[in-house]
């Protein structure tokens, strides 16, 4: 293209128009920042503005207190003994992935649940590792049960000839908001004598997560997903700081004696990590017991609003206990074989309602989130699909 | 630490006191936001907010324009057949050098300049490179020159018994500001088939740098650091879009047909990669000739009236070409070793005289940044310098 300044105003002004929704997507619910995070981002947006305080480690800073948080208070929320901010959840499982593989001789795998995201199939494959999953899981409850671990590890030794490097658990999975028994699944990977890594990216900052209690050796999560913060960020931990994995992972450069290998010296260096501190503590808040209770109970209240419909099939665990939903609409994909608009007429009927997060074209199967959206919402958005279905003669 | 309610206001609302002063950090002033940017990053904040907009590859969003900046803009911007945008500069080099690696056998290794920046070497040492770095070189002018190239690639082949799997060049390098003579290296490395990377974190968004014409075939800049974006977001070119360097570096997943590997899938999906568009109208503009040959002019003049005192020695090219300068002062690290405040005195003398950005405890050596401070601010820094000078008797 022509870089003169008429076409160049393309990428200047451009609003969000999902702003003014309800948004349900599950990539934002947990996303949202909080208002100190936006005072964080207006004070820390420019550039490298954290870089004015570093003496040469970033996670040293004092001043703002990156040090604190980054050494004292991270650790404390995950469990672990050491912790590091990253630039996301699939930036810290690569660092953690690579850290194993360069260590270990020729070539090696992972095993995951069958239920992984694909940036952790991704991370590994970039770390040269193979994949070895967990069985296929099926309707209508998707789940992922600790001898499926067993099994995959037996098969990954069967075929590979020596143990995986590390097992990996979604926790919950992002499809379905399944919680897997990740304590029972990391005493399995224990007695093959492999580490656990549980990917935390829809859990970390949403409801109670101890990377200690549940006896992993690694625990990653998302700042731009569930931490209320702007990315990319992430956060990563290692339960045992004294651990031959830590070592590895925080290994110092050869050329620098200050910086890690793995984080490429520095990672988050601006506005995403000032904006992870500002939301902090409300972060603490509500992953507390009491409150992610109150999420549990919004996301059952709004599943069975549309199962009493009739409408609606809810796949996954039950009683649901995570506010990932994923659903099949019978009564939605009916219409958008009848409508004139096929399958938009589910996008254009909830942004009219100021609805957001439905993937534009699905109405047979789709995810959404309650996390955060509040009773109220919630409400709102299940009175809505009834108006639809109504509206069209489903119900 | 506790993560009790009280103790965790500690990260919140935190005051960035540099923000009022005229800040001269060579790291923060290509990366201070424009008004456009500015406003992006209130709109753009939460999380991951342009997945809102996704189907399922970031860089091909249609609304918000990204597909439109990262294919059409940033490869015309860069002169490359082909561009990404990732989490920054470090970033970029290590997916470069990890491409590389994975399709090489054995052990292999890089050549770079001497004054490369410890990020090019993490990033090198991550991807299980060696380097073997240009010969030292020294003052007044700390000049890189062609031969230097030569003779390292010769040494590389002597020692390794094999080519380099890629020679980098900083451009410039981060301490003098010094230009190197790229074309006549990229034609150096050409001749023994050994491809080059362009690391333009301190030019890329300041000057004019376009990697076809000066015939390298990577480029990398930085958008926290030179292109007036909010971090961290860097950017990636390949100059031969149809090349093997291209299809391994954008290599796609076993796993996923649409993600790229090396850019774990996505890279920059929120707030950096909004303002890094906001900004890159404002930044093609500053990067026209006319507009840094203003730069070039006012470094050169901030250089002149210092010399001038008799109290500084500027190192680098001469006449200067870039903004970013070093100094060895004589007159600063006299009044150090007499006053009680001692090395601190000058940090002190500075922030009294809103002046910020040359590190704490420094005084006999030191880089600054004159790149967008205006001709105004730059006679108020230099007569603040001499008014120090003056006060404490030096001149």
């Amino acid at each position: 293209m022509s870089l003169d300044d008429n076409s160049l105003k393309m990428f200047q002004f451009i609003k969000r128009d999902a702003l003014g929704s309800i948004n349900i997507d599950p990539l934002q619910t947990g996303g949202k920042l909080t208002d100190a995070a936006k005072a964080a981002l207006l004070e820390w947006g420019d550039g490298y503005s954290v870089c004015d305080y570093c003496g040469g480690v970033l996670d040293l800073i004092k001043k703002p207190p990156i040090e604190e948080f980054v050494h004292k208070a991270l650790p404390e929320f995950l469990g672990t003994g050491a912790a590091r901010v990253t630039n996301g959840a699939r930036e810290s499982k690569f660092a953690i992935f690579h850290s194993l593989a360069k260590v270990a001789d020729g070539k090696n795998y992972v095993v995951m649940d069958s239920l992984s995201h694909y940036s952790s199939k991704v991370a590994a494959e970039r770390a040269g590792l193979e994949i070895v999953f967990t069985k296929k899981v099926d309707k209508p409850e998707y789940r992922i049960s600790p001898e499926d671990f067993t099994e995959a590890i037996e098969a990954g030794i069967s075929a590979h000839g020596k143990k995986p490097l590390v097992t990996q658990i979604t926790y919950p999975d992002g499809s379905y908001g399944n919680l897997a028994d990740v304590a029972k699944i990391a005493k399995i990977s224990h007695e093959y004598d492999v580490p656990v890594l549980l990917n935390g990216a829809y859990s970390v900052g949403r409801m109670p997560v101890n990377a200690k209690e549940l006896g992993v050796d690694f625990i990653v999560g998302s700042g731009h997903k569930s931490m209320a913060a702007s990315g990319p960020v992430g956060v990563m931990g290692v339960t045992d700081a004294d651990s031959v994995y830590a070592q590895n992972l925080f290994q110092k450069s050869a050329y620098n004696k200050v910086k890690e290998v793995e984080l490429l010296g520095c990672t988050s260096r601006g506005a995403p990590i000032m904006t992870l501190m500002a939301s902090f503590p409300e972060i603490v808040k509500r992953t507390r017991p009491e409150n992610w209770q109150k999420e549990v109970e919004a996301a059952q209240y709004f599943i069975k609003r549309l199962e009493d419909t009739g409408q609606f099939i809810h796949y996954g665990q039950k009683p649901h206990q995570h506010d990932l939903i994923f659903l099949e609409s019978p009564g939605f994909f009916n219409i958008s074989e009848k409508t004139k608009k096929g399958r938009f007429f589910l996008y254009h009927e909830l942004k009219e309602k100021k609805i957001h997060g439905i993937k534009t074209g699905l109405t047979k199967n789709f995810k959404i989130s309650t996390f955060g959206v509040g009773m109220e919402n919630l409400k709102y958005v299940a009175d809505a699909f009834e108006d639809i279905l109504k509206k069209y003669d489903e119900i």
